[in-house]
């Protein structure tokens, strides 16, 4: 018996080259996979008397976005850092609220994020942060998002960084702490709710540990077959400390230890020279691009285009964290990854629609290993995917031939209400933009409230502390 | 007896430096102009018995949007023109299509894109075309948008452009047809339906028209208080042009015959020198930015950021066409503009969102000699405002103290459907998403036919032209 059965769609089914849209096309379901994909007219037959149909006349069908690099448990912190020069970011809008925010806090925000994400079309979420496990079994398991998720892993306690100008102090202790912590989270969670939750590792940054340690690390997830996902090239601040340390920049120190190779996912990569990003692409290292949050917190293009145009072998975008970004819409994420390197390169052929929807689905899946399970709609992949309304006027109209503007429209136009159902290893996760997995109304209440909780407590601190931003308000421009 | 009464929401009525938020604030109305904005608790006595409330709790309430540069007849070719050579955009993918699109289509399409505008937030359009007396009538009238018109003027005809390396051939009476046509347009339509409609004129662009009617369509709208909006320095074609007749560049050949001065408005401007945006910024040169729609089609970043920083007078944004945006919808075009401009010049402070909402309020409203009628919310302003729903996942959470994050989440985070309600010349025209003053369904149905019979009509001349776009779904990727 089939669970589910889409019918009459424009399904971009991410196969082949490029979109590899099928006008008229129908996906069936069985339990969490697909085992059908293609015309209508063809499969109706044997697969339409399904559990549910969805009739998706007028709608893209397309596999739910990915998106690779997420922090989503400052999603309470959505709009509380911004337009401040790239030095203030972590140090005076950031800082101030992190001793007032309780793990308690961080998973509203997290619920928030992960709401916010399904509702804009995310089906994969590739979440960094401190601590997982509690997340995993109260957020991202009941959610039904699919997650792949990781602690971070670093050796900085508290007295590590006494002055900005002097390499921080590591502590082994704290290392090794979280190095077993790591390791727990995969033991309990990778491969936990029917595989939907995976695990990797994430040696937090250069800068943040040792050498020593961030071999170690690596070598820990090599010999599960796993990858490590990495901070790489983030800062100026990130600059001073590998120069203090060894004279050289993150890419070519990383490159000089032996750390860079295809189990290497590195995010940002922004604070490199266009050689650096070279060595990157020649290592075969993987590579996360989060475009909005690095254009507003540092006012840099992080080089996407540029690691593609060396021969990278794969790459995702992230839409990284909200205070910053401050949002987690892979649909408008795309449009400004487009934008941005288009613009970087002076050249509008740069990144086109079809490119950008493949590195948000197949390419992003393929970016963070889970290319064989998900990212393309075909038989024997997870079912996970998204209806998105085109009847709707900024989508208007809808052309086949000769042009065919279903691609160009979702990453140029879309934003992220034209995601109507969202299914999500073969669960109904959205339907009719009702999401089913979670009480909207609670999230954001409960969200609201945390929010409240941390600017309360952090007031001093953060007025204190005098960022632009709180000048801006100061001044009554805000 | 009051007319409309919005109250209980962050009101920004954009006066003063910044946005100028009153929180739990309220807004009067009688007939088509503001009468009263405070406190809720001190208005409420004398205003809240007004033929309508709208409770505001939960929500921003803002002046509507001013798109202040657009082609909305282009509508029906949304997705038609991107990710090619800029070359191309125009002679390849805009071309082939013009001659079997009748004023018929143009119409379908203008309805289009008034639709999505208002639906995003867009209270007054500034549209310029060819013919615009049959969508004054047929659209901008009817819809309840506010528009400024100008119907295009140029000497190009049949024949003009044998070769792009030679200079065009200009015809007089062409221009002196179009100049009476625009000045037909302005007797009709100026002040039109109690003012909400306004007119001024369009000299095309430097390259399309002689020096001699470029001037004395500047003395046209002179002697009337009007102003010109003009395309300049658009791009590689007309440099061409302009060295090829002048040997110089378009603003320094525009400077040399004192084209130059207060009452013109310059549109996209991104084939210039630094230099040369001093030179409009000195002469008080007036600037409307295209970021996404330049961005698209020339893969380059307008210079708002650097206008404003050399003393420019007064800028704005616009939407431009949606065969290269591919939207209308100030709420992206908002992130997108600081985005890029904080990329360009690599400085995450450029264009902080207080500063973003207000070109595309109030200051886009100055820019277009609307300044003193619209732009923010005061009484003896035009009641021209949007009410945008906060308690959304991808708003949330909504702070006031210490971090006032609502002005940034509207700027990085709003996209277009928090737009609750929206409100122009005292009219209710969109109320809950529902647009009361055209058929949603109807606008759509006839704008997609439109399409279609174009891309019909024209798929041989299409199919030879052979863009990179015809190539791109030659071989499957769209």
């Amino acid at each position: 018996m089939t669970d589910i059965f889409v019918k009459n769609g424009f399904v971009l089914t991410m196969t082949g080259e490029g979109v590899g849209m099928i006008e008229d096309g129908a996906v069936a379901i069985v339990g969490n996979e697909i085992v059908a994909v293609g015309k209508t007219g063809d499969l109706v037959k044997e697969y339409g008397e399904a559990e549910r149909v969805f009739d998706a006349k007028g709608k893209a069908v397309l596999p739910g976005f990915v998106d690779a690099h997420v922090h989503t448990s400052n999603t309470i912190k959505r709009g509380m850092g911004q337009d401040v020069p790239e030095i203030e970011w972590m140090l005076k809008t950031a800082a101030p609220f992190t001793p007032y925010t309780t793990p308690e806090h961080s998973i509203k925000g997290t619920a928030l994020g992960v709401l916010e994400e399904i509702m804009s079309g995310t089906t994969c979420i590739g979440e960094i942060g401190g601590d997982m496990a509690p997340v995993a079994e109260r957020v991202f398991a009941p959610s039904g998002v699919r997650a792949q998720l990781s602690n971070t892993i670093n050796e900085i306690g508290p007295g590590s960084r006494p002055d900005a100008r002097k390499p921080y102090i590591f502590f082994e202790d704290v290392g090794e702490r979280k190095l077993r912590e790591a390791i727990d989270l995969i033991d309990t969670w990778h491969g936990a709710v029917g595989g939907r939750i995976t695990c990797m590792f994430s040696p937090h940054a250069a800068d943040m540990m040792s050498g020593e340690m961030l071999l170690r690390v690596k070598e820990e997830a090599n010999s599960r077959g796993m990858m490590s996902h990495i901070h790489v090239a983030q800062g100026g601040r990130e600059a001073i400390q590998i120069d203090l340390r060894f004279g050289t920049t993150t890419v070519r120190y990383l490159d000089g230890i032996g750390f860079l190779d295809d189990t290497i996912i590195a995010a940002h990569c922004h604070q490199t020279t266009d050689e650096e990003v070279g060595i990157l692409a020649d290592r075969g290292v993987r590579y996360v691009s989060c475009p909005a949050s690095i254009g507003i917190i540092d006012g840099i293009t992080p080089p996407l285009a540029l690691y593609l145009q060396l021969g990278g072998k794969s790459a995702a975008i992230g839409s990284d964290q909200a205070n910053g970004n401050n949002s987690h819409n892979m649909l408008v994420e795309m449009k400004v990854a487009a934008l941005l390197n288009k613009t970087r390169h002076r050249d509008p052929t740069v990144l086109p629609a079809w490119k950008m929807l493949r590195i948000a689905t197949i390419e992003g899946a393929e970016t963070i290993g889970l290319g064989d399970s998900i990212g393309s709609l075909e038989p024997g992949k997870k079912a996970d995917l998204i209806l998105l309304n085109l009847k709707v006027p900024h989508m208007t109209p809808v052309l086949s031939r000769p042009v065919r503007n279903i691609a160009p429209n979702i990453v140029y136009s879309a934003r992220g209400d034209e995601v109507e159902t969202v299914i999500i290893d073969g669960k109904v996760v959205m339907e009719n933009r009702e999401i089913l997995t979670m009480d909207e109304a609670k999230v954001i209440e409960e969200a609201q409230k945390a929010a409240e909780e941390v600017c309360n407590a952090a007031t001093e601190d953060y007025m204190n502390a005098d960022s632009h931003l709180a000048k801006m308000a100061r001044r009554g421009l805000l």
